[in-house]
């Protein structure tokens, strides 16, 4: 099989690399050739020296046809200029974003119609694509009606895909993912940064800021629930979705008390001291939009799996990220 | 005001021309000037001699920026490859359904960055962004699972309606059509020809095919009615709408049976033994994919209005059509 990540340098980018790398049959079959791209170039995983990486933007035109016509078995299409860039820059998310995605399916589908070829193709969804107001639970016939211009383009492309597969021109499922927390790294200026920031800083020692009241309920996945999310879908016997193709991940819906009940249970009163409430008014507006529960059964049903506590997204982060212990 | 017309030389986009002629305050305001578009050159309306009819396809790069420097305050946008012709030629439907609508939006939003430009736009979409299995009526919250490529394009440029309207590029208002009965003309090859053809033949003493049960439930507009949502659609106080910009229209849910049943009352016992059952299960089996009623709520309380009867459905082929009497 020869699989490709596109935005292999992202988050969920490195962190699928590195469990195709390390487990040769993650996908259900072995891994003969890796392609890894992205607009800066991937690093190649030491478990995996063969692996190509390819410095190049898929928003560029003519950048998709070449990737294509290496005719990977299986596309992981995780690029995407981020909510907050897509917000501020109109042009640049809707190139990359809507382009970028388009052109790659395009290619694919120019590249069978020379010789026949039908990849299955991951592609990163979000629960962007609903905006306010919710149900409760926004269930898995729920409208999509973005209210940013990130979330309408990955309902878009999250169309185009559904369509592109009724074609049979490609295999495609679409990965709408929760909010993934705890994001490695350092605070970032994402308006959805403190629910890490409230974990990871104090299980390092660090102070965090959290600027909305505990009461504020939002929908979790770890980061290696999304890794799984997509190699679950590379996998499955896709007959059995049907073509509505788009589908909301498991997760757990929380309130950020709850988080931080769950760091007390499992770094202390110590770690819990380190959060500093400094209410923002406009992060609360922010995140006073954004779904916070969601029955997501057609994936549950489908084998897709997330976390059923906060103390075991914290677990993972200290598994996966801290060495085993804090 | 001045009001463009795009797709004016079609079925709708004449009679709407022909209203808006008719009534110079069909929109709640004079209309001053009024442009007339289509790939071929829309007839220019006796009662308004002034306006301009221009033969110009939308989906030629370069073509959208030229009309939309001419700064309508309203335009219609109908202009549509139908939906066999899109699923035929997959290229065709895209590059027109979709880049020609997005090259129009896009057109409007560099000329307002230019200098301030937000004019309304009102699109016709479809019923076609829903793809079974459906619930028993169709609610307002129902997701678009579109499921062939005219769908698909109508849901995505609903998308960027409502996105390009969130972001004060336009006004926008997506109204999604039923089935538009009775058609004027002559039979045509579109499968859900037979709603319209067995009524307006035999109203005109000619024999019609039916090709499916009198079982049969669909979703009906008249024509009137269509143009009456456009119209509406331009006048109403579009804050009232909110950010969800694309609305079901409201309609007439009925069975083949209940059609045939409205004729005999029209046109009586002989026009209804005009009608020939020659079932084809080709067309059978298309029609059984379509949606057959829809609670259509949100544009009731926004004052869009339908009919209720197939007996109004046929008086209205009658007057608009045939002088009023048969």
């Amino acid at each position: 099989m020869h699989v490709m990540v596109i935005g292999a340098a992202g988050m969920i980018g490195r962190k699928l690399v590195q469990s195709l790398a390390a487990d040769g049959t993650a996908i259900g079959a072995e891994i003969e050739r890796l392609t890894l791209v992205d607009v800066v170039a991937p690093s190649v995983p030491p478990a995996f020296p063969m692996a190509e990486a390819l410095e190049i933007d898929l928003s560029q035109p003519g950048s998709a046809a070449p990737l294509v016509a290496r005719r990977p078995d299986i596309i992981f299409h995780l690029a995407a200029v981020v909510s907050g860039e897509a917000e501020t820059d109109f042009d640049k998310g809707y190139r990359v974003n809507l382009d970028g995605t388009r052109a790659l399916f395009e290619a694919i589908r120019q590249e069978g119609e020379r010789e026949p070829y039908r990849p299955r193709v991951l592609f990163a969804s979000s629960i962007a694509v609903f905006g306010e107001p919710f149900p409760e639970k926004i269930g898995d016939e729920f409208f999509t009606t973005p209210l940013t211009s990130y979330g309408t383009q990955k309902a878009i492309c999250e169309l185009l895909l559904a369509d592109y597969t009724r074609r049979r021109f490609f295999d495609g499922v679409g990965i709408r993912l929760p909010t993934i927390c705890i994001r490695p790294g350092t605070p970032n200026k994402a308006a959805s940064g403190f629910f890490s920031n409230i974990l990871r800083e104090p299980l390092s020692g660090k102070e965090a800021v959290l600027p909305v009241d505990e009461s504020v309920r939002h929908w979790f996945a770890s980061p290696r629930s999304a890794v799984g999310f997509f190699l679950h879908a590379a996998r499955i016997d896709t007959a059995a979705i049907g073509p509505r193709r788009n589908l909301t991940m498991p997760g757990l819906s929380a309130l950020v008390g709850e988080e931080i009940e769950a760091l007390r249970r499992v770094a202390g009163d110590k770690a819990v001291k380190l959060i500093r409430r400094e209410p923002d008014p406009a992060i609360r507006r922010i995140v006073s939009g954004w779904a916070t529960d969601f029955d997501a059964r057609r994936a549950l049903a489908l084998g897709f799996s997330a976390e059923k506590s906060f103390d075991e997204i914290i677990r993972i982060h200290i598994d996966d990220e801290l060495g085993g212990s804090i």
